[in-house]
Parts: C-alpha cells; sequence; structure tokens
C-alpha cells in the first residue's frame, strides 16, 4: 500500500511479454511497482510455506510422526537442499536462484539490481514473520505452561528435569570437545540443543499410548515442563555467550542473574498487575481487546528481554507463563491458536528451508565428521536422556525406563538452538545440521521405543494408539 | 533469527553506554546484529500501533461512534502529523525523526548509514503487514457477505445500491473536474472514493437503533453489500487507471472485462471445487488445517489478481465470497477473527500514521483548496447517498430519508481508495486528505443524522442504543 510510492522509472533492456506490453505507457519505459512486487513475492512465499507445512504434516501424521517434523522436511523439500523455491540471500542464493522469483518475473523481466533489491525485500519480510512466528510459538508454550503445575509435579519431576538438562549438555558438550576438536562456543550449543524435552510431541506420544495420567507420565509431564524453561534460560545464556563471542565468568553472571531477576520479575510484576489487566479488559468494548493487549505484553516483554542480551522468545515465553495465571487463560489460549496456526509454520518450514542438508552428503569426504557429529549428538541425546529415569526414588514398581524414554523426543526448542547458533554465526552448518538430524532422529525414534518399554500387552491399546492419532487437538 | 546472521562490524565513532559498553569484545568496535535490531523496531512499532488502535477504538465506542474511526484518528495522533513515533521514509522521515527509532538507539548509537538501513527495512515490515491486513479485511468481509442474500435483498437494495454508487460518483468527479479543475485521474478517484457504504459501521448503527430488520433496515444492509461489491469494482477499475496513467477505451474495457471475469470465474470454479475442498479439509488430520487452505486460496486469488493488473484485495474478497459458499463457513468466520484482530488495525492506523493533516491547516494559504475540496467531498457524499432513497418504489410509507441517511457512512474502502490513490501516485496529498476527512465526517455524521430522521419517539430506545452498542461483536 504504502511504498508503493516507491516507483523506478527504467528502460527496459528486454523485450516486455504479456498484458503489460500493451498497457505500458510507453513501449520502451516499465513502472516498477516495487511495493506490488514485494508483496507478490511475500504472498507467493507464503502460499508455498503453507503448502509445504500442510504436506509435510499430514504425511507425517499418517505415519504416526509428529506434525511438526514434516513442517521441518516440507521445509527442506521447498529450500536449498531440494527444489529451491524458497531460498534466502543469506545462503548466497540470488534472485535468480529463487523460483518464486522466476514465476514472478514471467510476464515482466527486471533488471537485475532491482530484482535483486526486491528479492532482499521479500526475504526480509520472511524472515521478521518467521521470528515473529517463535516469538508467538513461545508465547503460546508459555500459556500452556502452568506454574502451579510445575510446583506440583514436586521434587521427582524437578530432579529428572535437572538430570535431563545437565546429562546431555555435560556428555554432550565435553564429548564435542575432547573427541572432534570442536571450539568452546559451538560446542556448548551443540551441547545446549541436546536439553530440552519437546512438551509437545512427549504429551502426543504419551496420549497415543493412554499413558498421560499414569505416574510416569505425570512425571514425564511436570519434567518436561522444567525441562522447557530450563532450556530457554539455556538457550539465552548460550546464545548472548556466541553474541558476545567470549565466555567470561562475569557475561555468564549477569546473563544468569538477569535471566532469573527478568524471569522472576516478570512474573512477580505480571502478578501484581494481573488483575488491573484483567479489569481494564473487561471494561473494552471493541473486538481484539484480550488479543492485542497480550500481545502488546508479549511484545514489550520480547522487546525488553532482546534489550537486555537475552533472546526475545525467553520474554514471549514469561508473557505467557504470566498471563497463564489470569482468568482470561482460556479465551486466550483460544484466540492465539488461529494466529499460532498461521505464523508458526513459517518458522519452522523456513529453518527447513535454509538447512542445506548436502552437507552432510557422505559422498564427499569433508562432510563425513558432520555426520559423525550427528550419529555422536543422538546417541549421547538418548543416553542423557535415559539416564534420568534411575534418578527417581521413593517410587517402588515405577518404570524407570520409561520415564528416560519418555524425555527423547527434542523439538521444537532443538530447532530453535540449531537456528539461533547458525544465525549468530556460532555453529558452523554441518553442526547446524547434526543437531537438526539429531532433533528428527529423536522425535522419529521415541514413538517405537515408548511403546517397547511400556510393554502393552492388551492388543486393544493399538487401537487407542491410531485413535489418539487422529484426534490430535486441532 | 535468519537474517541476523547479517553482521557488520563498524568502528563506532559515539562513545558506546550502556551494558553493551562491557559486553562488547573490543571497546572501539560493535557488532551491529541488523536482524536483531530490524525485529525490535517491528516489535515497537506493534505495540505502538496496537496500543493506538486500541485506545482510539475505546474513546470511540465509548461516544457513540465507530471504532474503526478510532484507529485511525490513533494512527494520526502517533504519526507523522502529530506525535511522529511512528513514522515512513515515503513521506521524506528519516530514522532519526522515528520515536521509536530514537528510543532503539538510546543504549548504542547507530552510524547514520546503518540506522537508515534498518529503519527502511523495519518500515517495510511494517508496509507488507499492513498491506497483508486489508487483505485479511476484504477476506473477512468477502466471508460474511452472501451471494444469496445480496440477490434476495432484490431490485430495491440493486436500485438503492446502483444510484448510491453512480450518483456521487458522477457528482463528484464532474464537480471536482469543473468547478475545482482536478485532473481527471485524482478526479476518478475522489469520486470513486465517495461510492461504497461501510457495511460494518452501517449495521452497527442501525443495530443501535433497534433497526436492523425493518424493511428499510433490510434495503440498506442489502445495498450495502452489493454496494461494496461495485466499490471495489470501480477501486480496481479506477486504481489500474491510475497505475497506466491514461483513459484509454481500451484499458477500461480490458479492466472491466478481467474483473468481471476474474470475479464471476473465480465464484464458478470455487462453486465447481468447493466439495472437493471441503472434502480435503476433511480429511486433514493436523492443526490449522482450515484456515492454512483457506489462506492459500485467498493468497493465491489476491496474487493472480495483482497479477493481471488487478488489486490483490479483489482477489481476496472473491476468495472469501467463495468460502461463505461451503459448510466450513462458520468455523472460518471464527478462526480469521484473531488474525483480523492482529493484521487489520495496523493497515488503519498505518494509513492514520501515513495522512499529514498538516496539508488541511487553513492558515496556510495553500491549503485552502484542500479544505474548500473536503467540504465539497462532505456535501456530495451526504446528498448523492440520501437521494437514493428515493428510487424506491411500490413501497408506500416507507421511510425514504432513512434509507439514504443510512447509506451515508463511508468507512474502509473509501480509506482504502485514499490508501491506494495516494500510494500509486493518482492522489495530491491535499486530495488524500480531503477524502480522509470525508470518510471520517460522513462516519461522525450519520449516527446523529439517523437517530433524529427514524424520529423513534420511545424514550426507551435511548436504552437499547447505548446497550447494543456495548455489546458489539467482540
Amino acid at each position: 500500500m504504502i511504498f508503493v510510492q516507491t516507483i523506478i522509472d527504467f528502460t527496459a533492456t528486454q523485450g516486455l511479454s504479456g498484458p503489460s506490453l500493451w498497457l505500458a505507457t510507453t513501449p520502451e519505459t516499465v513502472d516498477v511497482d516495487r511495493g506490488a512486487l514485494v508483496i507478490a513475492g511475500v504472498l507467493l512465499s507464503l502460499i508455498t510455506i503453507f503448502i509445504a507445512s500442510k504436506v509435510g504434516g499430514e504425511v507425517c501424521s499418517r505415519i504416526n510422526l509428529p506434525p511438526v517434523l514434516g513442517e521441518l522436511v516440507g521445509g527442506v523439500l521447498i529450500g536449498i537442499s531440494a527444489l529451491s523455491i524458497l531460498v534466502f540471500p543469506e545462503s548466497g542464493a540470488q534472485a535468480s536462484d529463487s523460483l518464486i522469483f522466476k514465476l514472478m518475473e514471467l510476464g515482466t523481466p527486471l533488471p537485475p539490481e532491482i530484482a535483486e533489491s526486491i528479492f532482499e525485500s521479500q526475504s526480509e519480510v520472511i524472515d521478521v514473520l518467521s521470528e515473529l512466528g517463535v516469538i508467538i510459538l513461545l508465547f503460546e508454550i508459555g500459556l500452556e505452561s502452568d506454574l502451579k503445575e510445575l510446583i506440583d509435579a514436586g521434587v521427582q519431576a524437578t530432579i529428572v528435569a535437572v538430570v535431563g538438562v545437565v546429562a546431555p549438555f555435560a556428555l554432550g558438550t565435553i564429548g564435542l570437545i575432547y573427541l572432534f576438536s570442536i571450539p568452546t562456543i559451538p560446542a556448548v550449543f551443540a551441547g545446549a540443543a541436546l536439553t530440552a524435552t519437546s512438551i509437545g510431541i512427549t504429551a502426543k506420544v504419551l496420549a497415543e499410548l493412554g499413558q498421560l495420567s499414569s505416574k510416569e507420565g505425570q512425571i514425564i509431564i511436570g519434567a518436561a515442563v522444567i525441562d522447557d524453561v530450563l532450556g530457554i534460560i539455556v538457550l539465552a545464556v548460550v546464545s548472548s555467550l556466541a553474541k558476545t563471542g567470549e565466555v567470561q565468568i562475569v557475561n555468564i553472571a549477569y546473563l544468569i542473574i538477569s535471566a532469573a531477576v527478568f524471569l522472576v520479575g516478570a512474573i512477580l510484576l505480571g502478578r501484581f498487575l494481573k488483575d488491573y489487566y484483567v479489569g481494564l479488559v473487561n471494561n473494552m468494548k471493541t473486538r481484539g481487546e484480550l488479543l492485542l493487549t497480550a500481545l502488546v505484553f508479549c511484545f514489550a516483554l520480547a522487546y525488553i528481554a532482546n534489550a537486555i542480551q537475552l533472546e526475545g522468545i525467553l520474554g514471549a515465553f514469561a508473557a505467557g507463563l504470566v498471563l497463564a495465571e489470569t482468568e482470561k487463560r482460556p479465551d486466550l489460549e483460544k484466540q492465539i491458536v488461529p494466529v499460532s496456526d498461521v505464523l508458526v509454520p513459517v518458522f519452522f518450514v523456513c529453518v527447513g528451508a535454509q538447512t542445506n542438508l548436502n552437507v552432510l552428503n557422505p559422498a564427499v569426504p569433508s562432510n563425513r565428521e558432520g555426520l559423525i557429529v550427528a550419529i555422536f549428538l543422538i546417541v549421547v541425546a538418548i543416553i542423557g536422556k535415559v539416564v534420568t529415569g534411575f534418578t527417581v526414588f521413593g517410587q517402588p514398581g515405577i518404570n524407570r525406563l520409561a520415564i528416560g524414554v519418555g524425555m527423547i523426543p527434542r523439538g521444537e526448542v532443538g530447532l530453535v538452538f540449531a537456528g539461533v547458533g547458525s544465525a549468530s554465526g556460532a555453529l558452523s552448518a554441518s553442526t547446524e545440521a547434526a543437531i537438526i538430524m539429531m532433533v528428527i532422529s529423536t522425535t522419529f525414534l521415541a514413538p517405537p521405543l515408548l511403546r517397547v518399554v511400556f510393554q502393552t500387552p492388551e492388543p486393544k491399546s493399538e487401537a487407542v494408539s491410531s485413535n489418539s492419532v487422529n484426534s490430535e487437538p486441532k
């Protein structure tokens, strides 16, 4: 609408074709409506992203895998590793590498420098939408978390969570430094990516097995919730370390203190202000009063977290946790779903589209290290979580193996680590790909492994399983 | 996330302050995390936009005016005419003119050329979000419209609608050309902006008066729906004329035919495909299956409309009309609301923020023409709609004046004309401001005028009135 004003006149160097020929004011001159081309590119990118996310998600859901995995794989298929429909300038791609851009240029070829400028603008908009997607995702996770539940899940869940964060982080980081001679910062990043269990994936797998309300299920879910918070703090600490480029005690202390002060401060302030917030919303008479005020709060905390050198997503998560404590939570959870359905796939598909899986091609000798790192990360990811079950005490007869295996799937947060790490320049392409391989593998392996360790003898549990896949919350 | 990779090293020319000083790796060098700054700017812009839209909307709703008017005025307040919190490069503003940018630079001043580049990227993202907002708005209007209702409303409504489009368009365009010597294209644009009645505003005012289901109310609503479709066709025709810069019969014919073929074709194709669409959605098992497939359809039609020289919003409206005919309509209407609540205010607030009301300052002699044009447009806007009531036949005793007055409020579509016209360069700043003055005035004037012409004698109707304002659909 607005930057349509940026109209650039230039003399066409190539012949014009299509209806624009006879609509052009003079045959030699074309008005490039820059704004209309950027919006056209964004529309085509969003169409591609939505189709990739839905095709991938539906295929995965039909073969009993989490849809989020399908969005990632869908992204890989349309991205730089395969079809090159959606590519980004950051990977060295140009407008001419993008199939979307080729389609836009069908009728009216553009001079290269204008094409590059439009291609960059369009990619930048998709980047920001993807970033807003992960902010909304963490806001939603915060909203679905429950401070009281975290406290009720108690000591058992906390121990499982802490061990499940420390063990894979220590094993992974130390192993990468000493076995693979990887520098400290990328090793810390890869180790950190091993920490957070995916609440969504875990809960879904437990529901499939009818184990959500068992004692094991309760401990797993409680631990996964705590895990998620720990993982986000670890992410904030690690990515800030990567940004400043050095591991300094004063930095670590500053970050841990600011993360703690920020999270605790936001929650305490939120508790203090929440009655005023609910009162304000109840007094508002116009449409969107709940959603927009919640997003103002979410974006404000994301901005503050950003401004004090933490990650924006930590602020979004804190905003979700605070608003989860108000009576508006059920309404807000309902209203955030469509926004999240639209924006979150942009994030996952973009992560996939930017993953250059060619770095894991074993035919190229220099790639083999990445593959070996991936295998190492997968082994550590499994061992580091399986041990957690054996820390449970005072629960005779509990299925310790099931608890550990239940913590195996990594998901959103692991991918966030890969994305943030790669974006900040801390992770090499092969290590990033190895992390994504680890996320994909743990997500693939967990459902069948869980089925084995829960040893479901009744054949009807098979039916329950396939039913609950179909009844996944929409 | 992704373009965080674009890290630019530069030697700081100004002293560093804040925590970034001791976090920087060397005191003389700062890493500019371009992506993080763009997303920070977008977050602050969205926070400002949401607050402006809600404060404006709430104030208007309390003084019995449509909230959309408040969003516009809120935009004017934070924009270039007043506080300069949210400004755009298109108006000649620089990063240093933006209060948002000044806030971002508080801790770490940026070198001017980098600041300008980040300011431009951030403004471009907000522009695209605003454009997506108007696409979603027209999709929602299409979804709320009803082809059958259009047909049932019948001959009366059609005549009222057609006269209500032709009369103000002809009066306005001819008056501007002959009385004010305004060139043909801007005159046609301003005339076209007088055509479309605001469905939302009209329906709300009728509900306030308890007249929604009266015969007059039925005709008004039916005519307003048809009006809206005519207005969009007029918009597509007029803005394409403005783009190609000339009024050629072949262009007009091409545009009318392509608009008709596109609209009719989309609706026929939609009718043919809608069972497959519903079947596809019913077979999908993952979250967001309805909303994402609907948006793919909406964005695809918007892209096609764009590509054949029409406006994207026409495609979005057609997509809404088509999906309104499926059994998924109620679910889709529910799911689009939060997305629309988030994106649509970006459009209205940006329209307001970019309106330079200073061109209407009567203290400056050169501005007086704009003011006189505004007064002329307001008079034509009222007369052009009031006459429509007198075209109704075969309805003895009907309140003809009420029908005409009920068509007075202009809203979204009028503002779209102002935005598109200004963006395409067809409208001068003063004519654009005059159109916005006309929209604001008709919207302000209609509620009290309607109350007078419906001559509500019972005092209790006052209570009904204030109740229905409060119970505006949220």
